[in-house]
């Protein structure tokens, strides 16, 4: 095995996928949009959420909490508002049907939200707000997940990373798009760290009894992940509060599990995530040119602000994925060589012939 | 002059206002909304959002920005959505008016979304939010302000403090009502640490260069604040970017000023601080008493998880607000030393008479 990562171009990636969850009884449209997400986000460089997740959707399968040829349904339809019972399909599929539905809810009403329970990890949200933007709206896109999350002053994770993201279309720059979790760093960090065996920085992480701690293997084990602001001093019960957010949107409203309900249930036969879904008409509010001749200006003058000492560049949210995408649709998509030997191991248990390379 | 606050009684503070306000020529249901919610502010311990501001105020007045008997306009109204142009008026009456629209449209359409340019300072993001909650909706409101904040990897600051707030109601608890600015501190925490003359912890703030600092008087003097998170290392990009969607939201959007257009103009004629609000009826998503029943549980199983070593409670946002409100009603609101000394000039300047203690 090499230290080097397997470069893969975005098509081949696409099709192992696809031949995978085909072996799953899984219908070619779904299939297809499933594995296309997942390609897009490797493609944007968010390489937790592509296909670094496909071992652990093996899991979920054979565990019966991804149900490959399972229809969402939309149990509730109202002008503005829906809610939308995954049926424990993919999580991508289900939250694509329920974006679409907000943006055609907008288009005729201004603004529509839809709420999803009963579904599954549905990849990088903001796969999900930026379908917004070729209807020149806003999108909004927010999911809860299984507890990794401390509550200031705790000591046991009791919620989700529970992202946020938000996507706003401009002129001549790229689209603004915002994808963050609201905890301080994503579990990925720590595999990173602990891979390495190096120290990670106070302020990731806790540990068994709610202290911060820099050992990388403690904190792996742990996955007590601080929220967003670290300490209480520097903030984290802001971060702590917007993963409190997210959880009512995505989980209590939709009707979906929240918190740690999941592991009050010592054999879940679900997964029970839930999404949240918006959608904004920016022409009800305002010329749709000069929003994005301001949104312009806006992303212009971040830009070319005073840099700090030894800083060079401001980025504005969204921007490095978008030059992550274009060089590698050119380049190829580089799987590290940990996950490359993942990958084989899934091709051998569903006997999918291993064609990302030698 | 003493070292120790003045104990006011709520009554007693909001007349005093309503004088001062009554003395600009505000016509009295305005005076005495925009000091009810002032007070309302400092009753539930947010003492830099209340009264405090009053000093501000009258320098705004003076400068032409706050116009007090300025009536806001709904310059566009449709269904869903609608857009108010607040005249320069108080931001608390703008607000109101917009709220209470978004509101009366979730009533009718699931859910309501209102956006304001031209207005002003509106106090503390809570109060409108809040406002839903006695219709069983959640709420949210998000302002823009003048920059106070640093990007990431920059050295001048060109984002406000953009506060989020969401209110949701929940059963025998306290509502959920997160109010956080998207800064690590607010600016007050900076003038405390500079009355004591006591370091800062690093990460609040900046120095000219963009390096942190810890000196309270460099702090206050750069006003540099960090966004949530802080530093890179620990995330301060995804504050950053929380600060972009709410410029987004409640400037682009709105239609009125953001980032730091309002410095490229040496003699600004108005404040123009854009305001973002929504309403979203509970009941159009799920059964209002289940989603009540589920936010106790929420929020029990939070206060209820496991505590870091030495703490004794963790805390529910709005929490520390319910009971200080509780409590301040009972024994007055404090007023520190030097805010007396700045509402007795206030007092001698407007010409009213000094009520609030000796």
């Amino acid at each position: 095995m090499t230290d080097r990562p397997l470069l893969v171009p975005a098509p081949t990636l696409k099709a192992f996928i696809v031949s995978v969850f085909d072996r799953w009884g899984t219908p070619p449209a779904i299939a297809d949009l499933a594995a296309d997400l997942m390609v897009r986000t490797d493609l944007r460089g968010v390489d937790s959420h592509g296909v670094g997740m496909l071992p652990t959707y093996l899991r979920w399968y054979r565990r019966g909490w991804i149900v490959p040829a399972a229809e969402p349904k939309i149990t509730r339809d109202e002008g503005t508002t829906a809610v939308v019972d995954g049926q424990q399909a993919f999580g991508h599929y289900t939250a694509t049907l329920a974006m679409e539905l907000a943006v055609a809810k907008a288009r005729a009403h201004g603004v529509g939200f839809v709420t999803c329970r009963n579904s599954n990890h549905y990849g990088a949200a903001a796969n999900y707000s930026m379908m917004a933007l070729a209807h020149d709206m806003i999108g909004l896109s927010l999911t809860n997940s299984g507890p990794a999350v401390v509550p200031t002053y705790g000591r046991q994770a009791m919620l989700g990373t529970n992202p946020i993201s938000l996507a706003a279309p401009a002129g001549r720059h790229f689209p603004f798009v915002l994808d963050m979790a609201t905890s301080t760093v994503a579990i990925g960090k720590l595999s990173v760290a602990l891979r390495w065996g190096t120290p990670i920085p106070p302020g990731w992480a806790l540990d068994e009894d709610g202290q911060p701690t820099t050992d990388p293997t403690v904190a792996y084990e742990t996955r007590h992940l601080t929220p967003l602001g670290a300490t209480r001093e520097l903030g984290g019960h802001k971060g702590y509060g917007l993963a409190v957010m997210v959880d009512i949107l995505s989980g209590v409203l939709a009707g979906a599990a929240f918190a740690d309900v999941r592991r009050r249930d010592p054999d879940p036969v679900r997964h029970d995530i839930g999404h949240f879904f918006g959608a904004i008409d920016i022409a009800r509010f305002r010329d749709l040119d000069a929003f994005k001749a301001d949104m312009d200006d806006l992303l212009q003058a971040l830009k070319d602000s005073p840099k700090a000492e030894g800083q060079d560049r401001i980025y504005v949210a969204g921007e490095p994925e978008w030059e992550c995408e274009a060089h590698r649709r050119r380049e190829g998509i580089p799987i590290a060589p940990g996950l490359v030997k993942q990958l084989r191991e899934v091709s051998t248990e569903t006997t999918v012939p291993f064609t990302l390379g030698t």
